[in-house]
């Protein structure tokens, strides 16, 4: 079986696909749209939830779990937040088959439900049905409460990881006394994803807020962080919402504050899905595989042994085990890979395909003068190095590769950001050199709609904190107070 | 807000709805059959996953995720599967929702699936048909992978925990090359499954194997564990089914051996869901609330100040911060309550509802003579102790808890086991004692059912290390060869 993918300035797109299979991070299902997760894939999912539940809990937040089915009329009590999910809603119908008495199973039409059921797109309409009963006073705020789920949005297009009709998500729904307190949490909760991505993906993100034609539908405010894939397209990492009274409103939520008055509660939400592993995946790899960043490898350090002979091996796999015990010692996942049945060759093509940031090989030669070779994933450099003192090295390794695969990403980000100040030199970047492209804009959905369609790029965010400059906007000439950032987004 | 609840003897499935819904562990969502699993209650659930994810890990097996739906003929292709699950089905039809021209979210009739989806109730089928991608030869097995996901089967009497229509669960699904190595892995997953209910549940349970009428729709033999509830029915635990070549000859998932035949692949499944809720619940609790296994408590102590004034209280929380670092240094969740809303009774209370394994409370002649109250909820015992090496005394007072509430359990279920010899008696024994009956049965499915009928008691397994023991069966006369248990059953 050949693990040979394409070239990704070939083909970006076919590359990607190719790796996700590949690699064993997952394929497409028999049923349309929904993918399997395999388990090399969901491994690495497993360390972005357990990283980025912890992250939750540092900061006050609990899980609990809501319910997949969402009544159809709950979904029609906010309005804009309907009309932003009507189109692309699963809809359960009956509970029941049966045998239509030829051996056919089929749909029992007696078993048809009152009311059509939704599978939850997103959670915000029956969570803020279920808060009502939890809420009379600001004794009872902030609820603090994440959820770790599946969500189902009928895409027409999909693609592993980044658009599937089925994904795994965690959805936060806070509730607080105070319009503020929820533009906090809100902030809050963006500034621990942009956390995760650069610490633990490795992936650096523009910190911004959407423009009301790209915001959450039911949001006031949507924040997000938006990361460059190396093919110059951008992708939205993350979203965190301030929702105001919208939900509240909607399902009717209010408490007695400290001052006996009676108001709506200001509500959050915010996620992150399995597109993560598509940001992860398009953000660092390379033609020869994925590049995983130390701290989310499901193995770390995998050491093969290069042998003649029974006797040999033995010797080699004496050291190996030695150097696997003190790698354990230090919290390190390691793998010895002894297999027989594959030549050394095959094993470095598979671990590189699979990504494992260091790699370290054994020979006869290394036996005799007590050293080995140690090969990183990301630079593909390899030397040869004395045992003494290995496995703090591989330590130190680990470090500095989680370190070079950002610090990589972020001047390639650098790179690709470009000032532009006219239409012409917008259109030609976009198509020449990709990346984001900051101009001034004249803040109407009006030319901003016109500008995605005449160039496919869109307002990707007004980035937070940023500078005020006077200038004019690249396509009506109108006055325009800051810079935002465009690009094709996947 | 009064927390009291009805107490068991009086109405004991009063006392378990209100017990599950006082101590925040879940409540009754507005969609039908389904729950919300509230913060408190999903935070044990966590525990509960973390220690199985745990021991999954340790035997071998890794996580994956597979679609959430199920394509309606895959259901189909395995006879007995589909007879157990058709009645139970959530249908999905339609991917679409519309406006109706008036204002009103209708289901877009055009968008009618081709072949409608049914949500899983369980994944045999959509995984069979994903392993026959995965499996070509020996080398490719075993496959040992495991899913932790919702699902959804249409009951039509539902209970918090128990029984409902969505509910979580993990679901392991493996692969093997051989019969034997499959009846090893069910029974491996049997003895996991006992391990955890008997040492972080602290349930005893019954292992053994089900009668053909109750087994598993698909499986050549299901094992599982029983346990006893206080109101002496029994409750099903965990199961693991060895399936045979069932769903290898339903998806056509063949392997080539080592020497080089060609034969279909042979499968487990096993799972324990969030009905593992319910029996911690039933099992321990008494009419004050809940009593939680210190491996399970989300708090394990909780510290409570008791005093006359902020000078007092100062120096109490001086104390108690100490002891609260000491605990966590030793990895014990430590909570201290100085809410100063509350009254002392009213904390003590409310964690006795929420079962707290430890209380430790210290007031103003504590502070004067070193010492603390230190109570235990199991027993609902306290004493007076000295605050040296309180933490350490407090650690052993934990193991200690752990065990009792075990010992405790495993003593009723003694108790509650009898033996009987005639249908009279042991129909005098169900209505009078309750609990495990231990019966001579002729082996058949019509006796069994008649049992069923006349007496509401099933037969919960037939236990395995069985005792050989000639015998007659207490309804038909007929000889048997060993006794079997039966139980009226949640």
């Amino acid at each position: 079986m050949s693990k040979g993918i394409t070239s990704k300035s070939e083909d970006y797109s076919q590359w990607y696909n190719e790796l996700v299979t590949k690699a064993d991070l997952a394929e497409h299902s028999a049923v349309r749209g929904c993918m399997v997760i395999k388990p090399y894939g969901y491994s690495i999912w497993e360390k972005m939830q357990a990283a980025l539940d912890k992250m939750f809990k540092d900061t006050g937040h609990t899980n609990a779990y809501f319910p997949l089915f969402i009544p159809k009329s709950f979904f029609s009590k906010e309005a804009s937040h309907v009309e932003g999910f009507a189109t692309e809603c699963a809809v359960v119908t009956h509970y029941r088959l049966k045998n239509d008495g030829n051996g056919n199973i089929i749909v029992d039409e007696e078993a048809k439900l009152e009311e059509e059921l939704i599978v939850r797109p997103t959670s915000e309409t029956i969570i803020w049905n279920t808060y009502r009963g939890w809420i009379q006073s600001y004794r009872d705020l902030p609820i603090l409460v994440n959820q770790w789920a599946n969500v189902v949005r009928w895409e027409m297009r999909t693609r592993l990881f980044l658009r599937t009709a089925e994904f795994l998500w965690q959805e936060g729904h806070t509730a607080h006394a105070t319009s503020q307190e929820a533009i906090e949490e809100a902030e809050k909760m963006l500034e621990v994803y942009a956390d995760f991505a650069e610490n633990w993906l490795a992936v650096p993100v523009v910190k911004g807020v959407k423009t009301p034609n790209e915001r959450f539908a039911g949001a006031v405010e949507t924040y997000c962080i938006e990361a460059l894939m190396q093919d110059g397209k951008a992708l939205q990492a993350g979203t965190s919402h301030f929702l105001g009274q919208n939900f509240a409103k909607a399902f009717d939520v209010k408490f007695t504050s400290k001052e006996g008055k009676l108001d709506y509660v200001w509500a959050t939400s915010w996620g992150v899905s399995t597109r993560l592993m598509g940001a992860l995946i398009m953000a660092h790899s390379d033609d020869s595989g994925l590049v995983l960043p130390p701290k989310l490898a499901p193995i770390q350090v995998v050491i093969v042994p290069i042998y003649k002979g029974e006797e040999e091996l033995g010797k080699i796999t004496e050291v190996a085990d030695s150097l696997v015990a003190q790698l354990k010692q230090k919290g390190i996942s390691v793998k010895y890979d002894d297999r027989e049945t594959q030549r050394p060759g095959f094993k470095f093509a598979e671990y590189e395909l699979k990504g494992v940031p260091v790699r370290v090989a054994i020979g006869g030669r290394d036996l005799e003068n007590g050293t080995a070779e140690l090969a990183r994933r990301d630079t593909k450099s390899k030397e040869t190095v004395n045992r003494e003192g290995l496995a703090e090295r591989i330590e130190g390794l680990l470090v500095e590769i989680q370190d070079n695969i950002y610090q990589k990403a972020l001047r390639f980000r650098e790179e690709k950001t470009t000032e532009v100040n006219s239409y012409e030199e917008f259109k030609k970047v976009l198509d020449e050199k990709g990346g984001f492209v900051s101009a001034h804009w004249d803040g109407t959905p009006e030319t901003e709609q016109r500008i995605k369609e005449e160039t496919k790029a869109t307002i990707r965010c007004i980035p937070l904190n940023n500078k005020a400059e006077d200038g004019v906007c690249i396509v009506t000439g109108q006055p325009s107070p800051q810079r935002v950032l465009f690009a094709r987004a996947y």
